[in-house]
């Protein structure tokens, strides 16, 4: 089923593709993430598609092309598989894609995907939670442990916004040197955990993941396990602003859970989308 | 965690033993029923523990012991087999058990495991679906494909209320000669289509797979897909005093989901579990 | 606060008194009867005025009188006789009032206003759960136990619809030769059932205590503690009927607990208002 | 935005046409009908595609064709002519068109449309309100003075179920010698009131109006005005049965309002258009 | 139906009047307002009437006078004239008039009302919107265009807290040089921005028009458009200050949708009132 | 009922007890808060044991001890007593006692339990209210007058965080010369206010009594009057933080009122008792 992010048909030029990706096979706590592209994408028309920031409407001058809302098969390594394919389709068409979770899992097929494009690719991690675990409930991969199993494929990952990890994730912080920034680094002082961002940053290529509970709940209050301490819009954007300023390649979107009668989170991830985009467009990037 | 069915302490020399089994790896829509085995426990407490009908309090004269809720592995396969292995350990304990889903896919394993001390086990299935798909979103066991996989057990069975299914189960009930009780049999004649039940109770120990959507949704809104024209209160209490009156030897009350803030159909089941229990009490049946 | 019922003025020569009674002090599982007064009186003007079925305009014909909306003592003996007060008050100017609760417990000083102008009063009680405890969490007065001292006023009552009693309300049913209609005897006959009604409505003026769970869940979802296995519409229309047909008197509807989001039970017993009403206005009765 | 019926791509030979009218300009209670086109469309690509009492998969052999879903104008006027056209554009294609509502208002120019190509049409009405005032708030044209509009295009009119109205609306029934099937008269009789119906569909090409609220509100809980006493799943279908059987020529279902986190009556919509379509498949109904 | 603030009675000298406008004709997303006067007038009994800042309790020394709540007519036109007949009935008496909304549009009847009695009447708007299209969905007057209209009746207007406006929207601030103060010049500096309202506020008699998607939705998130970024807490409050220090002649508050089960909004309006209403009393206003 | 904190088996060495007090016997608007703490107990297991901050596992080092949540009297007194038993017995065994409200009335038996173990005890007072009514509703004990009840056994009290008071609490502060820091005082200057507390941590052991509407409505929306401008999260942490450096023998965390389907702020609760007890594990405090 298609449903085209603002209402609006694919756009002939399109520079951005949106890969509904309604992936929900490990949650434990609150379900519902696999819902959540599909509401994304409904609830998108109703978002201003003009950005003040950069007086730019990236819906006209970038536009964006969104991908089917398709069911995964049930079995997670088959359900990997098919991610892996959509995102390389999405590479192969000189596409910025966006995936839009479902649940964190999804990032490690994307992510081998773009490797293969960018070989010395790296990954900006935006999470509370540092999703290191070796295993989780008997199995290597889900959403608890994807970005240890991204880290062993050799991609440097710098996680900020950590406010809820294991005594085992932090003690491999330690010993696998990870490069981590806690929220409570960032509370300190926010200035700083950007300029390590930009010190990331320069080195490569960055594909970047938002975990939508990396944000204050307050802000984003449509997640399964909110945590207090998150990132606020303005930092939020902020960080975005940093990303796309040096050379970013594709990004996705996780772990939304639709609240229903409460859509707000949904909403905004358009408006990050949008945003992303206007940033993108003001660079005139070209991938 | 424990929480014990009726907020009461296990009883002695219980018959009844309650066994929640928090599965869900495998629904598509409306997602939750991973937390009805806990929920329906916690509300229990607020039941009337006696019954009205057979003038007996079963938590007395009959006694309940309650699992504890345990997170189940995310792997199939193991997830089965620790179902398997829950059942097993209530039967060899000459417990009646009672599972509490979580999706249907966990009648397989529960089935298995009777099948072990009952040979000749049937299954009396109630759901508004006939669970017979050959394979269901490229995989073989599931909540859709779970009814088929004990028929290739060659274990009889009795499905009843049935009223939205594919062509292909369909067309598999005359291939495969199923026994099917659709709900438009039941409209026509409900007198007709328990006598039916109850030929089928008569050949053998009976297993019942209580799917919770076989109930109209008027009575039962906290299933995964609420199909109208299912059975009433009147109608299931009916069917549950004849599955007494026969062979009972366990049963399952699966794909229930809890709504926020309308808990009724989790306590629902607690009622269900209480009458089924009378019923037993009054029968004196030894297990 | 005042708001009137029908969001009408309140008729000059008003016959029914609507008084409001946001008692909640021992409700002790699902919370909220308190609102239930003030949501009622809230959705009512959206009810359509004239019945159908009498072809007949109760606000103009018959006229409605509505109390404010008071906060009540937290000292539920205060409460109780302030409530006494507000009985006494409209049985005084000669209305038929009609109490909307809040808990069960009003029954209590409600019931002793009446006795005061009728000293021959019976009760019909309409309700999920006998409500005969001796007591109830170490108190002697609360919804569990209303009844009972109401029995102990020597008042004769009529139970119908009781589908949930504890065992030692059971046996006193035997004990003391109550009069109870199970839910399971309506289930047999209601005809049969209709007529032991008439014959208690025939001895004497008539006080009717309506609490919302007599009614099926499906047909009344906004109650405390909704019991499968209750009255129909159709069903609750004929007990009102005969109720009005020999000597009414006032009548109490408890136990409505709002639902945020699905306000259907309130507009019910808004509508049970109009259709007690028209029936009133029918037979021209006086008070 | 186009969101196709049951998930699936037009079917080429698509013999009926689903229109969404997301219209709500009158609605004065419970809002949200403007959302349930979107989301019975959203949710039904979780139906069960084969009808099981006509032995069909009305999607394959009859075949369907979604209307995108669009924002219509504020003003009313714009809107009804919008809505006459699409109906217009949908008949001249040869489909069975069904409006999927939206306030009921869109009747109306429906009606205009089909009178074009039927100068005999006939309306069968299935509602809880007559929809008959001369005015309401001030407007000539809403949802509670659509069927009045209606009948004064000289269009025969049969309406069904009906249990709340005004007393000026009831005074009209005698007045202008409408024929109504109360409520209270498919209760005594459901028999003699399908046989009213036979008569009335008897008499040429009818267009069917079904007002969600024509049905029991344990049935169909997303509604704007629920009201007890409404039809049940069973007699629904078999005047469903009957409208099929005579000279069917379209239809819409109007009145839908989505309940956050319950979308029960969406899905029901959705069964309900396959039972309408699977019956006329089964007739090879040609238009 | 009248439901006073603060559930207490008119007071005699009363100095505010709450005017509640239960308009809603053109909402196109997240529906409801309509309900929002009520259920603030409802839930406004719960405040605690005292405000410490100023230690003064304005429902003594100044006093509120509630209109009651009607229902409006459904045609626009008939609506804004009532709104402005009640608007300058309320400034004929002498009040400091609070409109309580209901959508945006209530700000045009409001304001034309004003400016008969404040010829040169500037309006102070607060909203994440700038409300400035031409037109919307083919209609002139609505939410979406308010200000618009608002600005062509040559009233001076300063827009604060901008963040979602469309390209035509945008560049009618330079065109027209609108006075627009958007979110992010709020964020870069507050108190810049806090200057640039005195300076607009001195310069004549002001209208507050507060739009309360203005507010950061984690602050109001019962709103239709909840748009991140928004006013917090502590800087309206600094607003509303300024406000009442210059010329304050009246205000509207409007965009309010209650969420069922959440009323924080509502009761956040009430406490807006009170604040307003203390600032007023404070520095012993007269109107 | 036993469910144990975290989902793990109580401790052997347990330092902290965790009391849940499920007392609700005078909330006036919006009920439920007797559920809170079976919820908090619920949803505790999900959350993640190690505390980043302090780099320690209090479940491991310190060690939790749950007591049963148990069902207490209704009559108040009574339920009064219990509550005191309870803490007692807590006290007793050596551990530091959490209480889990229930209203805010069960500071006061607890305060009595501990003022027996500490004759010097003093109370810190986080709440949106000042709670210091001499009477409320007729009754002296409740949730609005439990501090002037506490004050009156002549414990020192620091009330920090106030911005909801009645004219009478607010001229008792004067002439009582009472510690209350006002919110508008936190927001002028934290640091100023951090200091007081200090102040009075340092002159003996001190009790904390947590409202849960001390905190912002943003970190906190299940609370039963939720007012704007509270504690943000780090501000929180940085006063448990001072409360732990200097003589903490126990707390209370009261006034949670679970919303349906949004557990965020019982997920909180559990994040808060996890953070005092890493800071208590941090200084190896002894009870
Ligand atoms: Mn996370
Ligand atoms: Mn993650
Ligand atoms: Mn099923
Ligand atoms: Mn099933
Ligand atoms: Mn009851
Ligand atoms: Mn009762
Ligand atoms: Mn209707
Ligand atoms: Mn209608
Ligand atoms: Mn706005
Ligand atoms: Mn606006
Ligand atoms: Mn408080
Ligand atoms: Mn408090």
């Amino acid at each position: 089923m298609k449903i085209p992010f603002l209402g609006l048909p694919d756009h002939p030029q399109a520079k951005v593709a949106l890969i509904p990706v309604p992936l929900e096979l490990s949650t434990t706590w609150l379900k519902g993430t696999k819902e959540a592209p599909l509401e994304i994408l409904k609830v998108s028309s109703n978002l201003e598609f003009f950005d003040e920031e950069t007086s730019l409407s990236p819906h006209e001058t970038f536009g964006f092309f969104t991908f089917p809302v398709e069911e995964l098969p049930l079995d997670l390594n088959s359900a990997l598989i098919r991610i892996e394919e959509l995102v390389e389709e999405a590479l192969k068409a000189k596409f910025f894609p966006i995936l839009l979770g479902g649940e964190h899992t999804l990032t490690l097929p994307s992510v081998r995907a773009f490797k293969k494009f960018y070989p010395n690719l790296r990954v900006l991690h935006l999470d509370a939670h540092l999703d290191f675990r070796e295993e989780y409930l008997g199995t290597k991969i889900n959403h608890a442990t994807v970005i240890r199993r991204i880290y062993e494929l050799g991609i440097p990952i710098l996680s900020l916004g950590i406010r809820a990890l294991s005594e085992e994730e932090f003690s491999e912080i330690h010993q696998k040197k990870l490069s981590v920034l806690l929220a409570k680094d960032i509370w300190r002082s926010f200035e700083e955990a950007l300029e390590k961002v930009s010190a990331f940053l320069k080195e490569g290529p960055v594909y970047l993941s938002l975990d939508m509970d990396a944000l204050d709940p307050s802000l984003a209050p449509g997640v399964g396990t909110p945590e207090p301490g998150g990132l606020f819009w303005q930092e939020l954007l902020l960080i975005l602003r940093k990303f796309v300023e040096y050379h970013p390649v594709g990004m996705d979107i996780v772990e939304t859970r639709p609240i229903p009668g409460n859509p707000f989170t949904e909403f905004l991830v358009g408006k990050i989308i949008l945003k992303v985009s206007a940033y993108l467009a003001e660079r005139k990037l070209e991938f």
